[in-house]
């Protein structure tokens, strides 16, 4: 299975030279150097996390929580820098799912059908 | 992007005749075409799923629930032809999560450091 692993490091390489990657980077280093952005994105990852965790162990988010994450999550994104690095961030994982969906395809047809 | 589409593209058709796939491939229609493999898997995966279902929501595996999947777990792997099933889909599980990994290294770099 070399083949496939010297195929999967070439994809690797294709995805760091794109476009989508460069400007994910750009924008990342950017908040990094920014305090105020970096704080903001770290306070609204931390409660992104918090509700994320409460909700994989089954627990019910009470309303106070979702109003929270809610005016948090706005905030964020009117914050130029914040706003195009999240889209940056949805751009790239767009497209990794795009590309993990057509290597799996061969096996969404094997288990897709005669069973 | 078509560049890293037409890539992950060779990469699907790379797995897609690879050994590890053929061989899935053919145990997955053996396993079909013998009625009371075919139950067996069936019956094995659906205890599976239900428990994954529970826990998914939160819920606790009851002590009870927890010995009938183990017991049911260790009658389909002495079933010669599941047994190799279930070892090739290890395989490929592994493979596809190598490749994963490989394709996702620039973003694990981007986000291991700095932050
Ligand atoms: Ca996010
Ligand atoms: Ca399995």
């Amino acid at each position: 299975m070399s083949n496939a692993y010297d195929k999967a490091h070439e994809l690797g390489r294709i995805l760091k030279e794109s476009d989508e990657f460069k400007q994910l980077a750009e924008l990342h280093s950017k908040v990094n150097e920014d305090a105020q952005a970096k704080q903001m994105l770290e306070g609204f990852r931390a409660i992104q996390m918090e509700l994320q965790q409460k909700q994989m162990q089954g627990m019910d988010l009470t309303e106070e929580e979702l109003q929270k994450a809610q005016s948090v999550f706005e905030l964020v994104q009117q914050h130029e820098l914040i706003g195009k690095l999240m889209e940056a961030e949805q751009r790239m994982s767009q497209l990794i799912g795009d590309i993990n969906r057509i290597i799996a395809e061969p096996l969404e047809e094997l288990y897709g059908i005669g069973e």
